[in-house]
């Protein structure tokens, strides 16, 4: 028996055991949207989530990070709750261009055409790179425009604790933080209109002191390098670094704790940085326990003592749930049978997807309720790098579904 | 400093520093797909793997597994090579289909329309457990048709220093061996065409010797497990997991080794098996080595001490080569600075894709020819398991080219 990941707060079910998603059951959904599998986003989760936020942080500016999940109804829905979109693409761009909100691109390994169009498009760019700097201000210069342009700086702290550390080590991110004045003065004597600077130090964190030492330092940082650049900056972007709970004995981050702490660490600020905006980026935090993947049992087997419930969805759809394609230690997400929610669990399960490979694990020795071929499987958490961030292609299985409720 | 994989023999570079695959060098090739990023398969080296295959096992039916690599060029060009199709989906099947091979159709999970599709089209069935094999059968009765049927076994003995271990283990592939006379009597019974047996234990092996004692195994046990359904079987499918060297200090598997074991094997095997026809079944065999994935260098940047080469390419074409969104064991593939063949080794780089992730990494700390914007980077080993079973939507960035040369 291997334990569960947390369900979010606040899934029902309609009393005759079907989860319930905004209001409406599984079956309904399924039905609606044509079959399984099939991620269902709860908008009302999503717009819960922004107040919460924007409760904690009342003078702080919210971004959304399209790459959490890029779904178009989705971001159609947060257009009207967020004041800002962040891109990693021009790609991304694209699904956002129409949406009427400020933009930001950033990311490593832009292309010069795709500098170009955003420049034109009056979309800030945060730099990573001296390179990329000089090629902006030389598109400038040929093509007479004036570029939007921030620094992203590659601190010299990580976040500790984070799932994926940014900062505080050699990076494809940024420029490193002592190089950032110097680039900051270049690209204002060039005659850009700089927009200020972008610190992103680490995602996933579930620890509020990690989070309040990071915005600390990483306001200490923004306030020295405008120092010693002489120049006041417009918006400081504080990156984001919020986590969710996947895992057993994962613990939610204390949003509110960090608010709190953040709003004295600015109240404080040093003077260079008293008419700056800032702002925080979010992706998963937003999105991500909003998102129900649901797939359907086509077989359940024995095997050597162990009962396996193969379904029509897998690692094509929900790669993290799975494992990243065989991590050494690999552990499960949420994950009820959304057909018999509230019945006792009784029956120890592992749930496959239907790949041809021993990877393909959405679930692995789980005691859940008894299921049987035709009930619905919920993988919850799966609101961002869900589909997007998965080998859609692989084994040519059937594309999943979306749907925002 | 950290090692990279072996690049596979024979590629060579036109005197100019140039990579040349299938005897083109790697710009020429770049301009005619119309850009990078550029998977680029080599028909010639995939041939060249089959004749070495049909040599060392002359008295074998060779399959091909579509989920190796699905491009459709590829696939017309294999039909040409070998004896059959081995798919895993019905979406694979469509890509075969008017190919005009033999086809079967193995994995877990498939739907009810999927099985009535494939016995409509007179496709061998690889049936992966007892529910799954009355399904098919109960289609046959209710639709007046005869079915080709052969039975997935999960073997007591598994695939030694396998990557994938699939075989001696509870699992949701085949059905334990020993539960398999009594579904082949029912089959047989049951007025199904039954086509024989398929045993695939594991996969990406390199030792001669475990694949040589696993095919020992096998054989022995497809002949008890025939005396016991007292059935001959027509087919009996070997499964493969031939691999190919992907890190340092990976040793090629000796097929030839293999091969003459398994000829021994076959000519004192048990007499219930002398009028089987036996097959072995590859992908990542035959066109792993075949490709090569191109990327072009966007930037070269330093960050505390450490130079990156960031490229347009990145985890969303060539996951495995990036390690798998975290593989706590991250190694690097074997990869090439394409545009500098054969200059000498002088700058440790870090190589990077475009994404916005740290986990987007294609080698790390890798000593190779000093490189500048603009130049090439290849990466060896990707022409099975790379564009099909990596995340392309991920980030909204182009999709990668495909050409088959």
């Amino acid at each position: 028996m291997k334990a569960l990941g947390p369900i979010p707060p606040g899934f029902e079910n309609d009393g005759e055991g079907r989860l319930l998603i905004g209001g409406h059951d599984v079956e309904t959904l399924v039905e609606h949207a044509g079959g399984t599998p099939l991620f269902v986003y709860d908008s009302e989760r999503i717009a819960l989530q922004v107040r919460r936020l924007r409760t904690a942080f009342p003078e702080l500016g919210l971004h959304y990070a399209v790459k959490a999940n890029p779904y178009a109804p989705l971001l159609e829905a947060m257009a009207n709750l967020v004041d800002g979109f962040d891109v990693a693409s021009s790609g991304e761009l694209g699904k956002v261009a129409h949406l009427g909100l400020p933009i930001s691109f950033a990311g490593p390994g832009k292309r010069s055409p795709e500098i170009e169009t955003a420049i034109r498009a009056g979309i800030t760019i945060n730099l990573e790179s001296e390179g990329e700097a000089e090629r902006a201000l030389a598109i400038c210069k040929r093509e007479e425009l004036e570029a939007k342009l921030a620094v992203r700086v590659n601190p010299p702290f990580g976040l500790k604790g984070s799932g994926q550390k940014m900062g505080g080590i050699p990076s494809q991110f940024g420029i490193d933080h002592d190089r950032v004045p110097a680039l900051v003065r270049r690209i204002v004597e060039a005659g850009a209109n700089w927009q200020g600077l972008h610190i992103f130090a680490g995602s996933q964190a579930l620890q509020a002191d990690a989070l309040i030492e990071l915005q600390r330092e990483t306001v200490a940082l923004a306030a020295s390098i405008c120092e010693e650049a002489g120049q006041v900056p417009p918006h400081v972007n504080l990156g984001g670094g919020f986590g969710i709970p996947y895992f057993s004995k994962d613990e939610p981050l204390d949003v509110e704790a960090v608010g709190e702490s953040l709003a004295k660490t600015l109240t404080e600020r040093p003077k260079i940085l008293r008419d700056t905006k800032f702002a925080i980026e979010l992706g998963r935090w937003l999105v991500g326990e909003a998102g129900v993947y649901l797939t359907r049992i086509v077989d359940k087997k024995e095997s050597r003592g162990k009962t396996f419930l193969v379904t029509d969805g897998g690692l094509q759809h929900q790669l993290a749930a799975s494992g990243n394609f065989g991590q050494l230690l690999r552990r499960n997400y949420p994950v009820a049978i959304a057909s018999r929610m509230g019945a006792e669990a009784e029956e120890e399960v592992t749930i496959t997807g239907c790949l041809c490979t021993p990877l393909d694990l959405l679930a692995d020795e789980a005691i859940l309720p008894r299921a049987e071929v035709g009930d619905l499987v919920a993988i919850f958490c799966a609101g961002a790098y869900g589909l997007s961030a998965s080998p859609t292609g692989f084994l040519n299985q059937p594309m999943a579904r979306e749907m925002l409720v």
